[in-house]
């Protein structure tokens, strides 16, 4: 049942996405690089998140779409970004060449920046072209932006670039991951309850679920760079190491890494009951979030 | 009178970009390198157009001047990413070093994303705190979002870099122009139109001059990289020529390039003639733009 749902979720996500890239104008090429990343196998986490969380306060899912996207095409340019050879410099992502190994560096770039730009067009035309529903989509627009920008991801970015020859402390660690994952993560999940309409208090609560699972999602990453394997990974295993990075793993080591996983989706779990049983979906896609393979 | 009403706006602007980028956060890295690029003495050419269409239709300038700062942020990115190694590599701007020589790539590639999501967390923040514009406000925002996406400012980025080991004709120059510094002067003109609720007419007619001096703008640069005085520049003389680019003084040669500038201008003007004596600012500031010289 589960499965089916998500699989359901993915399945809206990948049409929609498709429709909005589906551009022929030129030049083709940046469109090309664009669509290269976007459709690379992503799982589409985030805007899962944020449709189910619009789910959850019987929102309707169709205007919470467009938003859902966004954030992905935002996910998608911070990864472009990342391993740009000036950043990660990486050469794999999803087990294929990276947007830059394919397209040289300055497409690459460009692609990054088209995308970022993409995402904020498709949130204007939405909330234009649903005047009824302008405020939600505007408050949806305004946590994801805030979630993209200094103060969240490219601030945790930033942190991470300069700790690459420094050895974070774990408060340092938290911050850049709450920074640099969890704030986007956060602001799926909100945005979605602000596309339904969710009053304050069921947004600060999901917005404490989100963190929780957010953290949760970053040490399941570490852990998976020590003990995954390299072919579901799609990247090499031990990339943290090799780069010298801190990660959850090597302050907390392997066992306690992985208790602290279960504990954070207990409590990210825990949160949700005040939902009932609207929040099953939420509930079994954070377990499913901890037992992934990749 | 004409140079006392620029500087009146051109201080108006400065003083709500600082405002826009006072922020005392954690990394304070980035938003140094961001205040770096945006103070580096730019004229503020696309702002005071915003701010003197709102203007000639009797609009609230106090509205109109996030919109201006917005397209101010957004220009400054796409310097930044411009002069990257991988783009244009260019070591001086505006007679200073650019934003990598002085913080490295990776922190100007994220100053430069961290401005453009700024510009549009400025422009929503403004929407949903004017609900009453909000829909002036989002007309301007997409058509702000449309210049300087794929199908406007990257799109011509992606044909410069592609073009820069072969010959562009005159059309393919041209569209590159369009694309790459019309598109967001066009918005800039047509933003401050939808800010003072201007009809779809009038915004017809302001789209037709900002196209006429957008490229009368360009033509003007390609003269200024031949004929300018390096200390005026800030640049290089003859960097275009040094790159190999074809600009439009090696296709018509200088005295009919400068003619070019001069008939595009007038013909600019006489559009704005429908509108009365409202129209002398912004007559005078494309006078002010052929004369130039830097």
């Amino acid at each position: 049942m589960f499965k089916e749902q998500l699989k359901e979720k993915q399945q809206l996500i990948e049409k929609e996405l498709h429709r909005i890239l589906e551009v022929e104008e030129n030049p083709q090429i940046i469109y090309e690089a664009m669509k290269y990343s976007v459709f690379a196998g992503g799982k589409r986490l985030r805007p899962v998140l944020c449709l189910s969380s619009c789910e959850l306060f019987e929102g309707d899912i169709k205007k919470a779409l467009p938003v859902a996207c966004a954030i992905e095409l935002i996910h998608t340019y911070s990864l472009i970004h990342d391993d740009l050879p000036a950043m990660d410099n990486d050469d794999l992502r999803r087990g294929k060449p990276t947007n830059h190994k394919v397209y040289g560096e300055a497409i690459a770039i460009l692609a990054g920046d088209g995308l970022l730009n993409l995402a904020f067009e498709v949130l204007i035309r939405h909330a234009l072209e649903n005047p009824h529903d302008y405020q939600r989509i505007l408050k949806a627009t305004n946590e994801i932006a805030r979630a993209s920008g200094c103060k969240g991801m490219i601030g945790g970015q930033v942190v991470d670039i300069l700790s690459q020859n420094t050895k974070l402390t774990y408060e340092e660690l938290k911050f850049m991951h709450e920074h640099k994952t969890g704030a986007l993560i956060e602001a799926s999940v909100c945005a979605g309850a602000y596309i339904a309409g969710a009053i304050e208090e069921d947004i600060h609560a999901l917005r404490e679920y989100a963190s929780l699972i957010g953290l949760a999602f970053q040490i399941k990453d570490d852990i998976l760079d020590v003990i995954g394997e390299e072919e579901k990974l799609g990247k090499k295993v031990g990339s943290d190491r090799e780069k010298g990075k801190v990660t959850f793993v090597n302050i907390f080591g392997l066992k306690k890494s992985q208790q602290m996983v279960v504990e954070l989706t207990q409590k990210a779990i825990e949160i949700l009951d005040r939902f009932g049983e609207k929040a099953l979906f939420l509930k079994e896609l954070s377990n499913y979030l901890i037992e992934r393979v990749n």
